[in-house]
């Protein structure tokens, strides 16, 4: 079958003929399609070299995968041929408590797997292939009614990630908070979306670039802003003078993670997301009192279980660009060069052929 | 009255007379009973100058403070003169809504207050001193039977901080879990035994001197370590190689945070309570993921109920070293020669008079 | 004044002229803006006789309150003379931990109060009345803007009492989980208006009135269903065979609280708000496991702050009829013939007069 | 291999040669090293009949299992032949989303299970036997070093039912709070002990033997009650007047769940552990306000962790007394006379053989 390869580090992807995997047992095959385009796969294209992740080339890539059921391995229950899936994507240890807890982002034995902290893309073979072989069929999680797989597949990243990092803060936005998204790009819209459809939260956006933040007005943000001097300031007026309970920031530099530490209340949530590779300096004083700062990562099958149902009833929405497999190269080179509206997902198939 | 008084930044205190005051209306007049002595007033005294708190002398001492209703203002219900009381240090506005939900220490409009961030003992008069004017009943905590002021004093303060700070985190801290105590101090070694007491985690203990290291194991520790190049791998083996879920920093320097940062968990709580003035750099890989790093301050209301009854109980128990009034300014020169063992408590009053 | 009173038992409400109070220390008087006519008032003039509650006529009526401060009790701050105002109505001892805690209505010590688990309109002097005087600022939420005292009246118990019971299940209420809300009156149509504002749960509605169901649709229900054999057979289809994760009954009646353990999922909420004076017999094995039965009563100040601010926003309405002070007694009449669309609310004063 | 079987309802269990299992796919053998002989089985034996429970005999007795890996099935990995294990005791359909999150007692899909609602020893072979098939690796749990197989059997049912019980009301049960265990016997003494390792809460245990008191204060019990008239109100002066926060009934009688609805206090839990078959009003007035009643129902995966976890650190202490299998039939004989102190165990096994 064709697949899209990452051969070595520092090069570009490359349509191969590789074998059509055989699930063992426990493990599913499932055809692929869709496959969302991330942009982080451009940087194991480029960025990347021998010895920074603790996996390798040559593989598929691909992590963001939806299809349906082909072939089941053996001593497989709950599932049946045909039938539409999502993939989650971070592929734990199975066996530590973490794992047992439907927390694979976080496994506490990565070293027990064949590439630690990956999963299908990310160091095995990924979903940009007409077939996918997934080790467990715990990854799957069926689609519902109404949500195909080509549509499916990058909710389980760019909209699960901003999903994680909004729900582990919920208990801080009842009504009358503040929620301020920073980065409104293929996240942080989806970020938006979710505070909107979970929330009574107020959501502020903010993000350079007008059209960015007329895509978070349409998301549901009830205040946009540009960044600048006076953000912080601007966010502190808003909410009478305290701050935002909750700020999630998509972007992730040096000069957003301040400015986020600026504008977020006592007690609240800083959260970073984006990988701009920024760093906050935290003391006793700064950030206010008791404002948690953390990363996450990613997110779980339980919560893809959620994002799902959001999407089939219309309150998550990803804009998708459908290439075929053959086209995957191409995608890449319109996603490096900015032209990609929305999500590029390369369809390896268009429907489920037994 | 006799009051212990900072009269000038850089100045030690002083044993003036002043006035007593008397209670308005929702004010309470209270015959202290115990003000404890704590190292932060040795900072108030010979560190801070002009313009770098939001108040300043004069003001009298003592932020730790326990004794007897005396004098009820107007409108005050609930409470009986000569009723056994201890006293919640930070003092809010009262009618924000994080006052209201009883969060003082992170109040909201703090400039609505006459000491911002401040109460009695910092920036207002203090418990050093014959009778403490208390702006609201709502500060005052009955002491639950078998728990005298002189005792209960440095509980509002050397026990309640410790206390918010493992409370906030008893989600992380069901069995199995472990967490870590970084200096054992004042506040460490009650940290150490509200953790015995209120969970059944693993305690570990992190201090460079032997005879706190004792002091941790008496506490309840279940193993102490000396810091040292190992410590972060040593807790790492201790917890079968995952990590600490709970890392509790009293000391707070760049050093021990650091260590702290190499030794959680992903998805743990890097909790920093020192005022050691350190700073530790966040990023998105480090501390691992989802790590929430926070400041906590102090405690409010609810937490000292708490505290008093675990003290009742005997489950927590602070070391006390008596002074009278009279002895206030030798008593700090013993603190800050080092020479007081556990916490030194000035006795205004040894009993209620009418 | 003119106030609406009640004067014994088994009579209806009277207007009479009473004496203005005048505010004692903490005490607040409000000028009356809005006073909502509730249907427990009935049940009050009508039902109630010596010895069957804590408290006794006369007394004016009124437990819905909202108006503008009009005179500070010495003590008071954080109010201004105009400032418009709701009023919680759960007057709670004010000292014990629950008062503290901001959950007056299940206060500790109600004995302690002059009308123990009443309040104004309901033992002592309520709202239907030029004036009102609020034993203590903490009873007092400011308005936010936009929104007036005769709106915001009804608010504090029709829209708060199903708040908080929603509220209270917000965990089992995740996307993909079930509300099942039973009865779509005064109180039951407010509640799927918060479920559809603070969730992202499918809502169920049940009532026999066609107009009623109509009225579920509009506040934002999924899916209206009429009581009947079939009902607890077609809430377990609708979910997949699970059942609800949360019912909210706001009837009352055996008949209903049988239904709702029959739709309720393994480990949901059955909460029972309606005064039907219904009883569910619970047993090990009905309803199903760990499913958890409650009352609930009423709400609080955190609360009500959280409710006018989803009604200052538009995400809750609530329909009024209003009425001046002189026709009160006609609004009653009109109540109790079934003649009133919304909530009815009495308007002593149209606006501010200092 | 030997096997104590349940061959028809309605009779005693009788020791039989049967095949010994070998594992699929996904399963794995364990060989026995103890199987908790509980007063269940004795109704299986004598108090049910065909049609009232969703699976019939014949089948091996012993749903408390603990032992050693024997023999792995196709694609488990994360085990090793001769690693001490306990077995999590409700097996479900492993695919819903229940399941999924470690809530097989709470299973949404019973009937895809070949035992709905039951797993080894309850409809399917269990442990009374030289091996046991354990259906799923997941079923699993290591013993931490120090248990061993035969002391640990026990401890996934006995301990884990109490222990499930007070972890879901952990967050009730802070300093101040009081918990009352009503009936001392196997479950309720370790439901003390869970308490008293776990928590800071009083305990109030209630039972009319004696000795069942004595051990309830061994177990870490506050004050042990005889039940009587006076009960509720002896609890309510022992809570200054307010009750109970939490209130676990092991004995679940008519008489046992009215008194327990007589002394919880407002908010509170009042959790139905006992199978005495009795059944509690629930009104819109009684129990207090906003009082949870539930039943719950055994314990899953996690929280077996964490028992096991307490039981090797000496916090949680089954008393055994042991049984070779040949002797079962006998151990039940005994059990049913009331012969037996603490918990009879059946070992089939006493240590590892390849």
């Amino acid at each position: 079958m064709k697949a899209l390869r990452l051969e070595h580090w520092q090069s570009p992807a490359v349509l191969r003929d590789v074998d059509r995997p055989e699930p063992g047992p426990g493990e599913v095959l499932v055809q692929v399609g869709g496959a969302g385009a991330c942009h982080s796969d451009l940087h194991l294209m480029h960025e990347f070299g021998e010895g920074q992740l603790p996996w390798s080339p040559p593989f598929t890539l691909g992590h963001e995968n939806a299809g349906w059921v082909h072939t089941l391995g053996d001593g497989v229950t709950g599932l049946e041929p045909g039938q539409p899936v999502a993939v989650v994507g971070a592929w734990g240890c199975g066996t530590c408590e973490r794992c047992r807890a439907d927390l694979e982002t976080y496994c506490d034995h990565p070293e027990r797997t064949r590439a630690p902290g990956g999963g299908g893309g990310l160091g095995l073979d990924g979903g940009m292939a007409e077939f996918l072989l997934v080790p467990d069929a715990r990854h799957l999680v069926p689609l519902p009614d109404g949500l195909e797989p080509v549509h499916a597949a990058p909710l389980t990243d760019a909209a699960l990630t901003p999903y994680h990092a909004v729900r582990r803060s919920w208990g801080k936005l009842g009504p009358g908070a503040t929620a301020v998204v920073i980065g409104v790009g293929g996240l942080g819209h989806l970020g938006i979306q979710v505070l909107h459809a979970t929330t009574a939260a107020r959501i502020i956006a903010v993000d350079p670039r007008e059209s960015a933040r007329d895509l978070a007005k349409r998301s549901g943000a009830d205040l946009v802003l540009a960044p600048g001097d006076a953000l912080a300031a601007t966010v502190r007026e808003a909410t009478g003078g305290i701050g935002a309970d909750v700020v999630l920031d998509f972007v992730g530099s040096d000069e957003t993670l301040l400015s986020a530490a600026a504008m977020v209340r006592q007690l609240g949530d800083l959260t970073l997301v984006g990988l701009g590779g920024g760093t906050l300096p935290v003391s006793f004083f700064s950030p206010p009192y008791e404002v948690s700062v953390q990363s996450t990562y990613w997110g779980n099958r339980h919560e893809l279980v959620e994002v799902l149902d959001l999407a089939s009833r219309g309150l998550l929405h990803a804009e998708v660009r459908v290439f075929g497999l053959e086209e995957a190269v191409t995608a890449y080179e319109l996603l490096a060069a900015g032209a990609i509206d929305g999500r590029a997902v390369i369809a390896p198939n268009t429907e489920y052929r037994p």
